[in-house]
């Protein structure tokens, strides 16, 4: 065999399992010319010593320096991606007003392809420098706008999985903005399926089409079945939300006189490269469903502090067996950052564990057992998401593409000092996850290529 | 008069009262020798053209570029400083392993005091580079170690408050961390106080002595008089801990057989100057007592997702009067950022509102109209700590320091753009609060000083 190999040289903290970190020092990564990791030879094997001598022959040996780590990529599983305008903006309006005031408004001016290109340049950007390498966007109403979200991840080097959202029902939905019919939304989801794929075949990390209904309450039947027979057709990644909020899921039970979870099977839009972002009231029955179907939930911890009235029990789902990542939900969530959403996870389920209220007795007050650890959310934003789009990323093992993010402790604008006291390799990534911020972010890496990169003193 | 003015010009927010914004456009801010605003010229003032003339026939002139904006620098109303090198660590453990494993330990080396002056070297420099001008600090029991945080506070221009801590109960403390006598942590408590209110008196920026009882469980009776003897005798700051956990709060009902905050105040320990750590278990009452005696509340909202079994009220105690601002409470907070404790003051809040829990009915899940908006946080952070530490900070308007961080919202490592459409000032504010990091606080005053400084580039 006569590939080119590049050759990758440092520490790193991963989860090759649900919340069982492992940390390899000083490994020499090899990457094969698409991008995938073809072995990892550790200090302790036979052939290191000759694997660094060929190392160095390459021209483009990367080498981290004492204080810098590689994780895996973080895997966004949800992002409004015309939203980012709007991250931060009227979080504290009432609901009907965020979204009728300034959300829709606002996604209605994606028809305009070159404000769209405008905002989806600096998005991905802005992503990819958050260390986040793979992202379930989904876009607007508008297909031309839809398809240029996915040409720019494939410029930037981001692995996007990009949805055209479908939105047709006249009275769930602003005049100015949703799909003319059921019939053409299901056309136009169609033709963008057909020119994703098209386009992906030049892009060396991949870009995904996605079926997307905005939401069942948003939906006429005929537009989610038309959806599901798409699915079925083209084999290709799903997502909506569901159960997000108490309004919502009492919602569908009385348009259908069924559980959204029910609903969204019963169309076919559940499947193994289904993501279901929130899930905040899914029951137990809901879950063997998800099971069932190989469904994936996206939590996303930010937003549903503001939009979801209640915290997602992630430990009582994972004990189910759920499959399970993160998203920002930009922008009913902030922040762009999946650091953010790991610690807000930990929080969160804290919040869950003891509950809110002192005027209730202690032992009333919470939720017993829903704590999670920072290393189990850092599960989520890297294995669990790759688990969740059934993608080989989010670990760093031979088979699964070098996505990865170099960490530097050391960045003189972000200094991450342990004083010499807590340097156990669990405490550096918890300092890492907890403290790390853009700047620690030096380098990020999608299949093998370098996609960002921040210098000393740039 | 013949006095030296500096000039500085820009736009501004700030809230003069909790929870009301103003914006100030294009403002002129002149500020006297000894740092403090003297006045304010508006564009629409008559007198603002001549004044605008004089500034800029003066060296030092600070006019700000488009897209930046002072705000007051924050106060910080609780960081235990010697927890500075655990921040982030160890989390996931429980309490008391945090404690008796890393805190303790860890506290107890500073006894060194070359330790003790490079982590604090780092913090202070770090808080600074965080828009912290103000903080109010735990020190250790050691009194070597905590005159030299009040030094590194004074040489790097930020507004220190610095506490030795007491905690002298045998049975409650470790047998290598603790004050060898409630007579000798008295006694040095009395000596700290003289030896930093010496030291303050060269200080520009003022560097003030905190009587600092642990909390009552770990102090004596004897102590805990001892200490509110002086703190009347020398009307100094206090700081303690107050009702934090159901634990701490149960167990001085059993110890006292009264509240923690009757306690606190049957030793003379609560004052105008005095400001109590998280205060999650108050009633009503307890909220009497603060109102009577002018005891500020340290919300920490980061730490009591860790720590405290529940969230504190806000809104409810400042309907009551109370008066608040906001602690990182460093390391029980990971953060060193009080725009993180902003958005999870916001988060929290809505968490109390909404409840966590799905299996609770919708309107027994929360606590009704407990939400606070993400200005109220901010007024927190700056006009409510002012208030609290009874200084004149956290307000840019006459007879106040000057205390501003410059916040540049095109600085490329990080731009915050609206693109055209969120552009009212309320919402430049909020994308601020949201979405501003470290790299986006170009410059920050301290009482007309400038203490740090990020060049484009640097
Ligand atoms: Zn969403
Ligand atoms: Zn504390």
């Amino acid at each position: 065999m006569n590939m080119k190999i590049q050759y990758f040289k440092g520490s790193f903290f991963h989860t090759p399992v649900h919340g069982q970190l492992e940390f390899v020092e000083e490994a020499l990564l090899l990457v094969n010319e698409e991008g995938i990791i073809q072995s990892i030879v550790r200090p302790t094997d036979e052939m290191y010593a000759d694997t660094l001598h060929a190392a160095k022959q390459t021209p483009d040996f990367v080498e981290l320096a004492q204080g810098q780590y590689f994780l895996p990529g973080f895997i966004d599983l949800h992002v409004h991606a015309p939203q980012w305008p709007q991250a931060g903006v009227a979080l504290d309006t009432p609901l009907n007003h965020w979204l009728d005031e300034c959300t829709f408004p606002l996604e209605a001016k994606y028809e305009d392809v070159d404000f769209a290109k405008e905002v989806y340049q600096d998005l991905v950007a802005h992503l990819l420098a958050q260390g986040t390498t793979t992202v379930l966007y989904f876009a607007t109403v508008h297909q031309a706008a839809s398809l240029a979200l996915a040409e720019i991840c494939g410029q930037q080097g981001q692995r996007g999985l990009v949805g055209k959202v479908v939105m047709d029902l006249e009275e769930m939905n602003p005049s100015y903005y949703r799909d003319a019919s059921a019939q053409s939304a299901i056309e136009e989801t169609e033709s963008f399926i057909l020119a994703v794929k098209e386009l992906g075949k030049d892009v060396k990390q991949g870009i995904y089409p996605v079926v997307t209904p905005r939401f069942v309450p948003s939906c006429s039947e005929e537009a989610l079945r038309g959806l599901g027979d798409l699915v079925q057709k083209h084999h290709v990644h799903v997502q909506s939300h569901c159960s997000e909020s108490q309004w919502a899921h009492d919602f569908v039970f009385e348009r259908f006189g069924k559980r959204d979870t029910e609903v969204l099977r019963d169309f076919g839009l559940l499947s193994d490269k289904s993501v279901m972002a929130h899930c905040n009231f899914l029951n137990e029955s809901d879950g063997e469903i998800y099971l069932e179907t190989g469904t994936a939930v996206a939590h996303c911890p930010i937003s549903n502090s503001y939009f979801a009235n209640s915290v997602f029990p992630v430990k009582k789902f994972k004990e189910q067996g759920l499959e399970m990542g993160l998203g920002t939900d930009i922008s009913g969530g902030f922040s762009p950052s999946l650091y953010d959403n790991i610690k807000q996870a930990v929080m969160s389920s804290r919040m869950l564990e003891d509950g809110v209220d002192t005027n209730r007795a202690f032992e009333e007050r919470g939720v017993a057992d829903s704590r999670i650890s920072v290393i189990e959310a850092f599960s989520l934003a890297t294995q669990g998401g790759g688990e969740a789009l059934s993608l080989p990323i989010g670990v760093l093992k031979p088979g699964y593409a070098f996505d990865a993010q170099v960490i530097d402790i050391h960045h003189p604008h972000n200094r991450i000092s342990s004083f010499g006291i807590f340097e156990q390799p669990a405490e550096i990534l918890q300092k890492i996850l907890y403290l790390a911020t853009k700047e620690n972010i030096r380098q990020v890496w999608v299949q093998g290529n370098l996609v960002h990169q921040k210098q000393l003193g740039a």
